[in-house]
């Protein structure tokens, strides 16, 4: 490795923890050692994994779940818990140290003995799924800081909704050098601080130390400066302290401000040799090394044994919630708003929904309109957001593009959380994290818009939505080359294969309006995973099909127009190309040529259809594709004798029926494509 | 649209407008007003564009291009010119206009007219390769400031190298408030301000507005200060007076921090009712404020037409740097080292080189060891780094995961740039952007590594080194579920598809030693485009295929074992996965079942062999892919015959020889694939 600075790091971290190891043991201390140890011992029995973190957080930790986190270890799901996200997700053992000392189900020694073994709930980085106390899967840097604005403004939004008797809980975060380094922390927590959410705490693991060494060598930003600069409270404390973590904390709850607590912390403190260098992050001490470091921590029992005189007062902490989760029930059994709280929490549409939606399709078979789809979208939402109270929305700067904003939603402001239209910013990694922090916490349904371009810029967040099976629903619109003059930066291509690649993820690019009114209503019933709205900026026409009460793009593809006699060829297009290959049809009509028209808004619902239904949407005759992105997966479709008309290579910058022409994207050429079959 | 904010911020600006205006007219107004009235007339003709930001932002650029900046318009490749980067990129009529005034050539008034139009070379968004004099392509927000990152890098690295009397100049931005909402400008600055890249100069439009309208809606952090946290030296001016931007920029030119200045402007500056609003952001102003534009302006020359006492003045600035550039010319022709520094700015590789290159095969060829293609990867670099100064490198703090250090490159460090190593932190976008910065600016070759999961990080910067054709090279490690415990988190699985879908990349995952050596030496001739080098954590055996001269990688695919009789099928797979095939073919071997195993390491390098070598590759037998990775985009190989072996989820937790099992990705499988063709 290059010149690390572990060296001086080291031998200051030492200094640092002969002082602290110095002062009188205290019973903080002592139930930090027990995350410490079993934090140890998970990861030498894994031989894989990352002891410092937790040995170094250790301190914070203990003072947070003993003292001041509202929680019951009874209830996992009580939805006024406080929320308490490991950004850092690599000291995962931190976590189930914690969910074990204080009681949770499933979360026993075995389960520790597991760690990162297959099937276990103690996968190497928090796995949502895996354990109902893992709010969020964490891991990928800057995705738990971030998502952490979600998780406190559903909290704000609520408690607006509600009131403070039913909605009054925090956002805890522990956090490392990496998720201040990666840039979602900074747009997210500029949104945090703007809108001023006070019930987040950071708790910023400040080790000074990365897996290359010191963070001088690399990091010399003044992270407390910054996040006053972003409208948060911010300081400095020494996280071996009890005391300091407490007062600390005791000021973070009363601030009016999101706040951090920067703790000068000693990673894998405890660590004879290896304390204070990046030896400890990433690897297992060792058993010399483990072995050592129990010695000094003061600590006998046997690897994954808790002695009773520790586990005890855990387990009291674990408990401590127990009669605020009662008064709460209390509350909430007594008070009128109760079930709409729930319904809220469960997500259920209200009976309005149906109705609003069947009166948009209703209106859209009527007047057939001749709409871009992020039109079409408005619509749709100027439909559905009135009568579902749970949607909240905002789009990455670009409301007037995207068409996300209905009248009646309000702003939501500083201070005043009861309008449900969000500001984003020029921020869209920060928005698709609230969007997740938003739909993990519960009672809400989210959406965001940007361009479809931009959604590179919150790929991890979309993802890691994808994984947690969270319902972020993303309003992508200025879907193709047919944004036009804006050029190939602003172009996608290659967007629409590189979501389809990604399990989980419900990708939608409707072909009209009446497709993009079908597409929101699956994606109001998608609970189990993030959902793309692929829309277009210009115009198409509404399609000849048939306009009955059936939900046709919920099958993912169907027949626009069958072949009158002998289907000739299929012609197989998504979204605005749907129309081109309707115009086609005409064409070959007019020549005799017998071909069908089928549209494919969803290649994941398409695939979840039988055999027979697939088959009958592409047919047996030669098959043509049409969309304009590149063929990349498409031959699944298309098979050998199938031909792709569409995009390869980037966009161009002119008025859109230019590059339509130019890159060959024409009825016509669908025309001759269909004729080179014959 | 919501509150927008719009109104107040719009009264204010008229306001300061007025006063702007009642102040005497300089030759800097009357200059920068040829700006404005260029931009309104170029977004009027095209009816599409981004006038606010050219009028805004005139005085500034006039008073930056006719006293400070150094360049000669009659050589826009001359090497040590300043760099100008236009990072809020929509406002490519400011550049336009300044390259056309100052003289450039291809930038007449015919190409100001064709404004957005196919083939011109004034696209909607500053398009490197329209023109010598657009250093990079901006438009996606956050980039061009990231970027000028590694073109002030580059400068201080070969200024280290050649000396100050060969490479000495700076890097000019002009960025805008979606540049600083964006999180790349999070990391990139802070790479920045640690390295203290003094001869950076950022002139931030600070103008209030952003598409939803007043600023205030969604960002209100202090960018001044959070810069002043980065190590940056940052003070506010007012944007429309030349006394203060000339002092500005010479307290900028004295400092040793990079320098923001934020220059408090007025969007749609002129323009008689719209000027601070965002009506004037991303449209045109319409013919009637167009009018009352230029008449509050006092400009009364007609529409695209530059009176000749303003042009003089303008195009002798254009001129201002001939002397310099001789003086240049002077000094490079007598140095000792001219031979060198052509072949570094033409980036040719030297004799050692090859012989480097082919001292590895060879070595590879004796001993076939059994590595890790991130290790293998370590000896090619150990190999090539020291004898090509021109690579420089780093990692985004995994440096021991990646395998990217060379020891005797040194570690660039801040004050002293002659170390070759640069530590770029947690911060993998700025990574990307830095790069691409080395990468354009020229004389440098540079790779970074980071995991092949946080690609998704960087995907702007890949896209958009795609869109350039910039020479960044990626080293992404820990490619698959081979990856084991870190868990679906760390594990790609859609990204192999999500990049070979994007034009202009060159994605390359190798088998084995040998290929890693071989996709090595095809990167270092690839100099059109990024290069993923997509590796292996876990270890792998060399393949037992011809060891001799040829580049079989070169080829993006070929034969490792022929079938010996008649070929029962072909087995394709790539990276970890050939080991597998090859396996497989072992054990088919036995049972009397004859195939042909293929390795394709990359598919855009196979795809442009002619059909007949393909064919040989993949043979007319039925095909099984094999890779562990979604199988979007395979279908292209395998015909509607084949079967794919791979990943239809995310991955897990695990050590990762149970996860090849639980996933079935193992020869078991192959053979049962392979008798089920039979």
């Amino acid at each position: 490795m290059a010149s690390s600075g572990d060296h001086a790091s080291n031998e200051i971290a030492l200094e640092f923890q002969k002082k602290v190891l110095s002062r009188p043991m205290t019973e903080v201390r002592m139930m930090a050692n027990a995350v410490r140890a079993l934090a140890i011992d998970g990861v030498q029995k894994a031989n894989s994994g990352h002891p410092g973190m937790p040995m170094g957080m250790a301190d914070v930790a203990t003072v947070l779940w003993t003292k001041f986190m509202k929680y019951d270890a009874a209830d996992p799901h009580w939805a006024d818990r406080d929320r308490f996200i490991l950004s850092a997700g690599h000291g995962s053992m931190l976590l189930y140290s914690l969910l074990h000392l204080t009681g949770y189900e499933n979360m026993s020694i075995e389960d520790l003995k597991n760690f990162r073994q297959l099937g276990s709930h103690t996968a190497g980085h928090p796995e949502r799924e895996e354990h109902p106390a893992i709010e969020m899967t964490t891991g990928p840097l800057g995705q738990g800081i971030s998502t952490a604005t979600g998780f406190a403004l559903a909290e704000k939004m609520l408690a607006a909704r509600f009131g403070k008797s039913l909605v009054d809980h925090r956002t805890w975060v522990i956090a490392s050098d990496g998720d201040m380094m990666e840039g979602v922390s900074h747009e997210a927590c500029a949104i945090a601080g703007h809108l001023a959410l006070n019930k987040i705490c950071v708790l910023y693991d400040d080790n000074s130390i990365s897996i290359d060494g010191s963070t001088e060598i690399a990091m010399t930003d003044d992270v407390v400066r910054r996040f006053i600069g972003y409208g948060w409270a911010a300081k400095r404390i020494d996280g071996h302290d009890p005391v300091a973590i407490e007062e600390a904390i005791k000021w973070a709850m009363r601030n009016r401000k999101p706040t951090l607590i920067a703790c000068k912390t000693i990673i894998g403190f405890g660590a004879p040799t290896k304390a204070g260098t990046s030896g400890t992050h990433g690897s297992p001490l060792g058993n010399d090394e483990a072995a050592a470091a129990k010695a000094l921590l003061g600590w006998t029992a046997p690897p994954f044994v808790v002695p009773e005189e520790v586990l005890t007062p855990w387990r009291a902490a674990g408990a401590r919630g127990e009669g605020a989760r009662r008064a709460w029930l209390k509350r909430l059994a007594g008070s009128n708003r109760r079930a709409e709280f729930d319904a809220a929490m469960a997500s259920e549409l209200p009976a309005a929904y149906s109705e609003a939606m069947d009166a948009l399709r209703a209106k859209i078979a009527e007047t057939k309109p001749n709409l871009a789809t992020r039109v079409a979208s408005q619509m749709a939402l100027d439909a559905i957001v009135p009568v579902v109270p749970e949607m909240v929305g905002g789009s990455a700067d670009l409301t007037p593009s995207n068409n996300t904003f209905v009248k009646s939603m309000g702003t939501c402001l500083p201070g005043d959380y009861s309008g449900r239209y969000i500001h984003f910013g020029v921020r869209e990694h920060g928005m698709g994290t609230t969007l997740n922090g938003l739909a993990l916490h519960g009672g809400l349904i989210p959406y965001g818009g940007t361009f479809f371009i931009f959604s590179d810029y919150c790929r991890p967040a979309i993802r890691l939505a994808a994984l947690m099976r969270a319902r972020s629903i993303f309003v992508l619109t200025h879907d193709s080359i047919g944004l036009g003059e804006d050029g190939p930066t602003h172009q996608p291509v290659e967007h629409l294969a590189s979501f389809r690649a990604m399990p989980n993820v419900l990708v939608m690019r409707p072909g009209d309006a009446m497709e993009t009114a079908e597409c929101w209503d699956v994606a109001m019933h998608h609970k189990d995973g993030p959902v793309l709205m692929v829309l277009s900026r210009q115009n198409m026409p509404t399609l000849p099909r048939d306009h009955g009460a059936e939900n046709l793009s919920a099958r993912g593809g169907y027949v626009v127009i069958g072949a009158k006699h002998q289907r000739k060829a299929t012609l197989i297009a998504t979204g605005s190309e749907v129309a081109i290959a309707v115009q086609a049809h005409e064409m070959l009509a007019k020549e005799g040529i017998d071909v069908t028209v089928s549209s494919v808004p969803s290649f994941e619902l398409f695939d979840k259809q039988d055999a027979g239904y697939r088959e009958e949407v592409l047919g047996e005759a030669p098959r043509i594709g049409i969309e304009a992105a590149v063929g990349y997966g498409w031959d699944r479709y298309l098979g050998d004798n199938g031909t792709f008309i569409g995009m390869h290579s980037f966009g161009a910058s002119a008025p859109y029926q230019k590059l339509y022409q130019h890159f060959g994207i024409t009825a016509e050429a669908v025309v001759a494509a269909v004729k080179a079959k014959l």
